[in-house]
């Protein structure tokens, strides 16, 4: 299974891409960061962002695009542009019928280091350790992408296979 | 000029359309309201939305797109939704090139109404009075996405003409 990991900002839109099978070690297909410029018009940045987005759905063909999920009490400077660039990068998945996973940064926490309170450092060191980088990437904007990625790798990659199993099963009994 | 107004939202999204031209009445083309049920998983809900703000753009061909400003101090509840919604706005029209307009919700009263502090009835009743409606336009997130278009033809309709002026006479005087 491939994910598609998106930490959404309209400043910085990290961008991490992680395969993982059964029994093998999660592996990162690619990472970087999707950057707009504040002298533009919002729309105009949004529009930037939406392209982006859609030339790595269509570079990775990811099997599931995994955001963060947003709070309105998160950084109120900040919050509009974050919502409407989650907001872009569930309809780039939605609308080529990729299913959409949400995950909580304290979920992406716990999920990666144990600890759902983990500082950004921590989360960058397992990521780096997860998936056996040279370096820890980097901004952390990246790193964040790459552990949404590990996160729903490990919680909707089990959820989905169970959920395989028992289609399966129940796929036989019909039978 | 036409003008698309939204009153972004997830659960209710006004669309309203107002011709204008110079020295006649503005006149109301159509009035409508995009719903997405709230049982549905927020990116479907938002490619529901985008499909229909898209077919409003094709069937109408708007030559601005005015778009409630959002705030981050607004309803709490809701806010995440609309901002999600305003930026799937924003996009739709950006990416066609069809210039985009913010108009906060008190400039939307004061411009329709003379009050920046109107009360929703307030608003609708003015809306129906300036296009000389025959009834009411129902509910009142079609209502505002008409002051949002009529706020824009006033405004934004102005501000166009007098930079189209300019940019005439820069061209005569590079000739």
């Amino acid at each position: 299974m491939r994910v598609l990991g998106i930490d959404p900002g309209l400043t910085r839109c990290g961008m991490g891409v992680v395969d993982g099978s059964l029994g093998r070690p999660l592996s990162m297909v690619d990472v970087g960061v999707l950057r707009t410029s504040s002298d533009l018009p919002v729309w105009e940045r949004l529009v930037s962002i939406e392209k982006g987005i859609d030339a790595w759905i269509e570079e990775h063909r990811p099997d599931a695009v995994a955001i963060e999920r947003i709070f309105a009490r998160s950084n109120v400077s900040t919050i509009m542009g974050t919502a409407q660039a989650s907001g872009l990068a569930m309809v780039c998945a939605a609308r080529r019928g990729i299913p959409v996973a949400l995950h909580t940064p304290s979920e992406v926490k716990a999920a990666v280091s144990g600890n759902g309170r983990a500082d950004k450092q921590q989360v960058t060191a397992m990521v780096t350790r997860i998936l056996r980088l040279p370096t820890p990437p980097k901004p952390a904007d990246a790193a964040d992408a790459l552990a949404l990625a590990i996160t729903h790798q490990w919680r909707g990659g089990a959820q989905n296979r169970i959920e395989a199993a028992v289609a399966a099963a129940a796929g036989k009994v019909r039978r």
